[in-house]
């Protein structure tokens, strides 16, 4: 249905009914604000803002894939902290050539997802835009003690989970104009529009107080790792040779070798450090949680800066650090 | 500066430095998420987006204005509940002409605003835009009972706080290439730019229990009526002769005459329903808080809709309903 015949509280209407709502929501969309429980005394809130052509391009993303991966941003927020996703609002500035039909299947990615994780969407706020704008908003129940960036210290291992590189080199085979068809190829697509947030394996860290200081890889690894390093004043040397490459990578990467894998973005993966103290109690978590858990390097003193070590003890230039939206 | 230059990492840091933060912030901007505090179990929440060219022209609105109107639209969501607003997220879609600069103006708006009423400003997220996008999101803590729009009861009286109309008159004359320079456009402009939250009032109503139902007008009293006998399954008769207007308003309005009192949207006013039992206690409240309040009609049955009616006790036709992001 058209917009301009369904009108504002129309959509609204239809959205409400349609969202997932789960336990602790005394009031959603529909008034004022939304009224929401909480389990203890304190909350973590996340928030991402997705702007067509800046962030996405409806050329190659499906907008099932786009509400999906919308939410499942700020639910790696939320893992990185160790927390626990409870509540989201969803805001939408909407094109002239949308209809009810395309917002449909927008929610229908939200709706997976946030079910998957017991997530209640309980308002947000539509309007008529320029271009497709998707800003959501992600409160969540801390563990007993978050996990911030700031808890490395020197001698501390780096970890990281599942695979780097996929996602961008993902992007890189959506972007083509036709691409080879294999299991590879899919899989790395995947990685790109569907990416798993590590909500479990981020809670189960803090949990058992296992991490020191963890943040996701949304914008790449050096970049990432740089944040951590900044907050916590530490450097780091990570081995190039340890990062863990997915096969399809290892297949499809050519001539880019390690280049996604040190600076591609968006893969939302778990980087933390730890005490090597925990090193055997890391090792049976990962197996416990089903996610792979790869030692990637340590912390050094913050003089020393961020250094990658190929095979051969040599220092890797790393040519881009990652993704700045201002710097070209 | 030019953001180029600052890069994404050193204008976050740059905003962290600058923002508003009071008490219970545990962790706010430069991690995966905030961590705030609760004073209780739940929590209100409330989102806005605010797109340039769709709600805002840059051509005649300051960008300090722009800052403090998208908080304070958000704050008026909370007062509608009855809720204290208590933490914020700010995210910024940010176009190329954009300096540090303007972004400092920006956040002078909101951080003024956010002081005045103990807000920390905990988390957001930045980017670059095509045009400028202000998404707010804010968390609140609700009164005992949080004021719904769906318990208005047919014989309830129906108030609005101070005066309406202002905010779409001010509008008006913004858009003027000259307009007259006078005491009453100073104060309609700023009606529209500057628009008072109704905070104090709205949780003495929700604490002593007085209102059955309540909204902010934000998109036109006859619209948001609407959305409480909607709620409420009830119908309204409005006295049009008892509609609050501002010395302002009756020395500009013109032609205009009421119609902006009736569907002009932005005046961000409270719109809420009593058992006129509570008449005595609602006229000592008003006294106490010195806010204007105004009993302009009573809720009847579902079944006679909402009418306005004039001096002489005819009906009112009403042209425009208030504004709907996508009719025409």
């Amino acid at each position: 249905m058209k917009l301009s015949r369904l009108g504002e509280f129309g959509l609204i209407d239809r959205i409400r009914r349609k969202v997932a709502v789960g336990r602790g929501v005394r009031l959603g969309i529909g008034d004022d604000a939304a009224w929401v429980d909480h389990p203890q005394g304190s909350s973590l809130v996340t928030t991402d803002l997705l702007i067509e052509g800046i962030h996405f391009d409806l050329k190659w993303t499906s907008l099932a894939d786009l509400g999906y991966k919308s939410l499942a941003v700020n639910l790696s927020d939320i893992a990185a902290m160790g927390g626990t996703p409870a509540y989201v609002t969803i805001s939408l500035g909407i094109p002239a050539n949308f209809d009810s039909n395309k917002i449909d299947k927008l929610y229908r990615g939200i709706n997976g997802l946030a079910k998957k994780h017991c997530v209640s969407i309980v308002g947000g706020d539509t309007n008529t835009a320029h271009s497709l704008i998707i800003s959501v908003c992600l409160i969540g129940h801390p563990p007993k003690r978050p996990i911030r960036r700031s808890g490395a210290h020197v001698g501390d291992d780096i970890y990281v989970t599942g695979t780097l590189g996929d996602a961008a080199l993902g992007l890189k085979l959506l972007r083509l104009k036709s691409r080879p068809k294999s299991d590879a190829v899919t899989q790395l697509l995947k990685r790109h529009t569907r990416p798993t947030p590590r909500l479990a394996l981020g809670a189960l860290l803090a949990k058992r107080n296992l991490a020191s200081a963890m943040i996701d890889v949304s914008d790449g690894l050096i970049q990432d790792l740089g944040h951590i390093c900044q907050a916590s004043g530490v450097g780091a040397r990570i081995q190039q040779n340890k990062l863990p490459l997915s096969s399809a990578y290892r297949a499809l990467a050519g001539t880019i070798g390690m280049m996604h894998a040190l600076s591609g973005g968006e893969d939302y993966e778990l980087l933390f450090c730890a005490s090597p103290q925990q090193r055997r109690r890391i090792e049976t978590l990962g197996k416990q949680a089903r996610v792979r858990i790869t030692r990637i390097g340590v912390c050094v003193p913050a003089t020393d800066g961020i250094r990658v070590i190929d095979a051969a003890g040599a220092e890797v230039t790393i040519k881009t650090q990652g993704h700045d939206h201002f710097k070209k």
